[in-house]
């Protein structure tokens, strides 16, 4: 028996989506239990109700504000109930949470992220576009609170467990893998007809309709190498990508001394949500097992930038500096909605963010406000573009 | 500059082989220099002087009688100059060591390890009969004068690598990777007839003579298996073998939470080397680096036990435990002599062994004693066998 004391309190923002789910399951065959704090969803309000029922919450979010009265009017959920954006950053600096998972869908992730490393608490950090649109205000804020990001990706989770035991100063390189996603051998010429369908048909992941199709464009990668770049404190020449279809090594880290240490699994994201929750730890899970002899081959090949032009915008992006991938993350996330929408085709994704690149003055070393207000401008930029 | 007093004493136990030469070289590159201690060989007499000129060691042992006298009626060499086991005893014993290189072949290096371990004094092994025959007896050593022993080749330094930072708790397997050898794809049928030159010929790594017999056998699988047992105190049951041809991947762990960590390389034994050199530090290296991408891919596959029967024995050697280690490794040293010789054929080397084993009472918990009385005994048991 664990006693109640030594109970550690989690919320989950954006507790609906794919990551969300997979936290609620992992927490549940945890053999030390963690309490649920807040839970959250924009608008999916029945699975949400579902969800207080099963797993027992703290208290919920319902980003929307249409939902959230919904939700309130109908549910017999009797914790609190918060609304909007500032009913996640309330719920993320709640002073009852030892951790939050952060696995909201864009943007939307920056602020509640913030609000937790503040008050000192650990995120475990699935959103990625936090640290891509504002990864030198995040981690600055981490370091001032002592507060600890723990990443919730595969390739971050298999770099951070490749350097356990390693001094930092040992490091030569990081690798991040990628799938290739589905287009991986698909010529340009068609690539410029793809449908929203044959996007979002992702050969080895299951995961939310957005990240899908960052990863058919390869902007999910550029994504990474931003992340990699502040999570690890790493300079992005540091940083490659090789291309490897089985996602079976989902990164490595080269040594100074010539030495590679990778780590692989099965493509399942309950594996580095568990590291995220038990971390420094380790704790058993009755997951499928990894038989290298069953799977029998795994291939690399170089990133193809002149297909995927996403990959290569998002390493300019963070060469340039400054708010140059706040204006990436931004642009992508609209230019995304439009081609999920059918309002534009797959190349004009990277043509959506290279204008704005060009278009969009740099700030040098951001604050909060530069970074929101990059945001809204290239938001406006691009809703232009694309309507 | 570094102080004198800052400088490690290194003596090279096999110093004209294929691990002693790498060392030197190894050692000829570090930014910060070790000092020489003893360095020897059997019979490499012209070699040994080369060594005593560049490389200016402490002293040196000529391990063969005939060869001592003439090396020390040549040399120009003005150290201590020692002979045979004795010899190597002393100079593994020599107060100067901070860290011994044990490169020796075969059972030779097991009482050398000994004396070294005896003292407190770090051992890195690359002699794998040493815990193979006597693995109880060198571990129980280590651990009551505190001495570490550092494994030198790729597979344990892989797995040594892979657990750094990781609780031995969290451990649920370790895998070590096989090449498989020049006879991975020979049928069983061709395996009976195969010659000497065949047998020599491996795919990935370049060694002494009795090493790549082993590597063909697959007894040096087997024999990893042992040490692996011995150097990780980890039930065998736990521990797994992949047949992987490219020799990228080293070996690997698999941990509680279903996470696997790999390390790789080229096939390099300077790398391993110069991790046991720095441990726990890593040095930087002009290594060539590893490219995936360029490599395109890597096949893992089940070991065949029918066609490697030596891989079996030794499993069934280490579950039996006792003695019966040491009689494989000792009957195998025998019948790979013989088979160099060309007085048996290659699947005479596995049915020397099991005759061996069936032969030999086993001792339980053996002394130091009963291994050396088991271990000659299954010679002249084999070398009737043989000749």
């Amino acid at each position: 028996m664990t006693s109640a004391s030594d109970q550690k309190t989690i919320s989950i923002l954006g507790s609906t989506g794919s990551i969300g789910r997979q936290t609620l399951d992992v927490l549940t065959g945890l053999d030390r239990p963690m309490r649920l704090g807040y839970i959250s969803s924009n608008t999916r309000i029945d699975l949400l109700e579902d969800q207080t029922r099963r797993f027992r919450p703290y208290g919920v979010v319902v980003r929307n504000e249409e939902a959230f009265r919904q939700f309130r009017a109908t549910t017999s959920f009797s914790g609190p109930i918060l609304c909007g954006d500032e009913g996640l950053q309330e719920a993320a600096a709640w002073e009852g949470n030892d951790m939050i998972m952060s696995s909201l869908v864009g943007f939307a992730g920056v602020l509640p992220t913030l609000a937790a490393l503040q008050r000192g608490t650990t995120v475990a950090l699935a959103n990625k576009e936090t640290l891509v649109s504002a990864g030198n205000v995040i981690t600055a804020a981490a370091r001032r609170h002592g507060a600890v990001i723990l990443p919730v990706d595969s390739e971050h989770s298999a770099i951070m467990q490749c350097l356990a035991g390693e001094a930092s100063t040992a490091i030569d390189k990081m690798i991040l893998t990628a799938s290739g996603g589905p287009f991986r051998e698909t010529p340009a010429a068609e690539l410029r007809s793809v449908t929203r369908a044959q996007a979002l048909r992702h050969p080895n992941w299951s995961m939310g309709a957005k990240i899908t199709i960052d990863s058919a464009t390869l902007m999910n990668k550029g994504f990474e190498l931003i992340e990699a770049r502040w999570l690890f404190d790493i300079p992005v020449e540091k940083i490659d990508v090789v291309v490897h279809p089985q996602s079976i090594i989902h990164s490595m880290v080269e040594f100074c001394d010539g030495s590679v240490k990778a780590q692989l699994g099965l493509p399942d994201m309950k594996v580095p949500i568990l590291y995220a929750l038990s971390y420094p730890e380790r704790v058993r899970s009755d997951f499928e097992r990894l038989d290298l002899a069953a799977i029998g081959s795994l291939t690399f090949y170089p990133p193809d930038y002149e297909r995927f032009p996403c990959l290569r915008l998002a390493f300019e992006a963070i060469q340039t500096g400054g708010t140059a991938p706040a204006v990436v993350n931004a642009a992508n996330e609209l230019a995304v909605s439009a081609f999920l929408a059918e309002k534009i085709a797959f190349y004009d994704i990277p043509r959506c963010i290279e204008e704005a690149l060009r278009k969009i003055d740099n700030v040098v070393d951001p604050s909060l406000d530069d970074i929101l207000a990059v945001d809204a401008e290239t938001r406006g930029f691009v809703s232009a573009m694309v309507n």
